[in-house]
């Protein structure tokens, strides 16, 4: 039974209040709050078993070794991946694409060698390649989505040539909520021989993942997100994929040895993580994946499946709002602009008087933006402790929003 | 009036028993504990005032961005930089060296090129530059302190060539204590216009730091050290530097516009920092920086020079102890073997029994360790909070170690 009222009083921010109305956080595709589990994982990381880790021998830094490594095999569980060895643990995913980028990629892509992209790509997953564009001469080839979001898989594959070095593409639509069947991408991709990157950072917030059965070679996520600290991450890479790849961020900890003439590497994942890590962050990632894990994430889905459809049968009484994108079994993320002058900025600051926190802007989604038309939207994103009540809390203040401006 | 007592119970872990012993930790150099002001910012940070920053208009996204954004003017007053803009956050020092490697010195070295490094780097400091190396043929000129540790700044003048093209330089050898006059070597590289990077990892967290007086071009630091939250950390860069940098981590935030085609890079120092970056931690680390103004950086410096004085004359009565480098005003950082069979793993497990928390191995020095002649030393590294009844516990131990292992 999912009781979201007893989750939400797991989340001590969600009691407080905004502009003297209850807070009523639709902002989750930018970040998540974090509950009182991660919170107190973090104070006893540091008030209690504070250490370095990796380097250390002594009790404190034994006791913060196991508790980081442990959320290897966290993450490893979290997005069924076959082993450990697969799990790089990172500040994110920007820090997980980058490295790809850095690591796999610079050093194996030549002029005229291309990357399949789509449209809905985030920043994250789109400058990294933008780089091998400016530096190498990599060509970005670009996947539009159909008028209402979705991405057929056979689109991206149709772009495919024998030029092709890797698909790159989002999981989740973190703007229109697509969700993208990268199962049929991969399959695809395999048998031509072209790895897949999966940006994973709002599909693994809000559904099952199995990255061995996506078939895919890199999977990134991004611990803010999943209800866990600033600055934690992880990014899968299949083994065969993290054998072929040089280092990236230089310094102690992925190395086996260092002289003056020489250095050898750690052994993978180790080589590519560098100098001390986030531990602390890292450990509270492991508590906010124990937390979506107590709650299910079969669970979590159906309650946000949910919480969609209610928010899509009222948001389409507005006639004079316009949601982009309204692909089948979208994540429940409503991008809409309003008809008239109202700016998305104007909408946001009017929503955030009547306590309701909603992203306006460009979403870090350039491309999108600039294929939907548009400079900018407002856009509400629910997570796990989301009500229908805060829906309706949503509505109101939109039709407040359209009195105003109309 | 410096109350070290008082100090101590600022911090909660140190309140702790180890093996049924008091905690004394003095693995300070590897990492700091964390002061509840710390905690407490990042517990706030968490429970009343999250949001993801930069990029939002409600009042969570306000109040985190300028929380954030606050702690870049906190940083350039520690580092005494003249203004916000040469302060890049970032997740500690390893990231900020290779944000210079990838950044600054990959598009503008040659075959040929050479960096001059002492031999007392820190992995940090001496792994992106075998990069350079092994990718681009830039030659590694190795400058050798002294017998007792000391470098003399123009024994580092002295190895730049008309090839030199950066020396990268520690401020405090994290092995030996030497502090190293950066200031004298900033000045003799500046009339030969050799740019010079300044690891200060360990100086930042024990001596007040002025970069403009120190006259350095890049001046990197690690929050972890400084008594702040992992994966938290900056690096000072000369705006002329910094507009001759090129980005290295692609993502949201460094960019103006991204379209499918091209893409522009927003202003410096936003330019180098992709993604949602370590923003809780990043405040905590704020924290951390006004807990030790509050204490003041010269009365912390003189409180571990009495340590160190103290501890120097307790080491120096064990005559079956080597104790490595002993340079004029060093750090209260000791590295020691033992005479005899016990190696530094051996001793820092027997003094793990007596509740004191030392390091043991290479300290991620391997040119260092072979310039010395070892695989390995112990190391006891001093903080602001330890005291001299815990100098007494490490002799005590460390004569039980000689005891069974002579």
């Amino acid at each position: 039974m999912y009781d979201v009222d007893a989750i939400r009083r797991d989340f001590p921010i969600l009691s407080r209040q905004v502009n003297g109305k209850p807070l009523v956080y639709l902002d989750n595709g930018a970040s998540a709050q974090k509950p009182q589990a991660v919170i107190d994982a973090v104070t006893t990381g540091y008030a209690e078993e504070y250490s370095n880790v990796h380097r250390g021998l002594h009790t404190l830094s034994t006791i913060s070794t196991e508790k980081y490594e442990a959320v290897r095999g966290r993450i490893a569980r979290f997005l069924g991946a076959a082993s450990l060895e697969a799990i790089v643990m990172n500040t994110g995913t920007t820090e997980g694409i980058n490295l790809v980028a850095y690591g796999w990629a610079m050093p194996r892509m030549e002029a005229g060698d291309e990357i399949v992209l789509s449209v809905m790509e985030h920043h994250a997953n789109i400058v990294p390649w933008h780089l091998l564009r400016e530096r190498q001469g990599v060509r970005l080839v670009w996947v539009e989505p159909e008028p209402d979001g979705t991405l057929p898989p056979e689109k991206m594959l149709e772009a495919v040539t024998d030029r092709t070095r890797l698909i790159a593409v989002t999981h989740m639509s973190n703007v229109l909520g697509t969700v993208v069947d990268v199962a049929a991408i991969c399959k695809g991709a395999r048998e031509r021989g072209v790895p897949v990157l999966v940006d994973g950072s709002q599909a693994a917030v809000h559904m099952p993942v199995d990255v061995e059965a996506i078939g895919c070679d890199f999977y990134a996520i991004t611990g803010h997100k999943l209800y866990g600290p600033s600055g934690s991450g992880a990014i899968y890479i299949r083994p065969e994929r993290m054998a072929e790849m040089r280092p990236f961020m230089a310094g102690g900890d992925m190395i086996r040895e260092v002289h003056r003439d020489e250095v050898s590497w750690n052994d993978p994942p180790m080589k590519f993580e560098a100098g001390t890590p986030g531990i602390v962050s890292q450990i509270g990632l492991g508590a906010a994946l124990d937390y979506m894990e107590s709650l299910g994430m079969e669970a979590i889905a159906a309650h946000e499946a949910g919480l969609r459809d209610y928010a899509a049968g009222r948001l389409a009484g507005l006639n004079w709002l316009n949601v982009q994108g309204n692909a089948p079994n979208k994540g429940a993320i409503f991008s809409f602009t309003l008809e008239g002058a109202a700016h998305a900025h104007d909408i946001s600051t009017v929503l955030d008087k009547r306590g309701v926190a909603v992203r306006a802007g460009h979403h870090c989604a350039g491309p999108l933006m600039d294929h939907l038309g548009v400079t900018a939207t407002c856009r509400a994103s629910f997570g796990l402790y989301n009500t229908r009540a805060e829906v309706d809390v949503l509505i109101d203040a939109l039709e407040l929003c359209h009195d105003l401006f109309a």
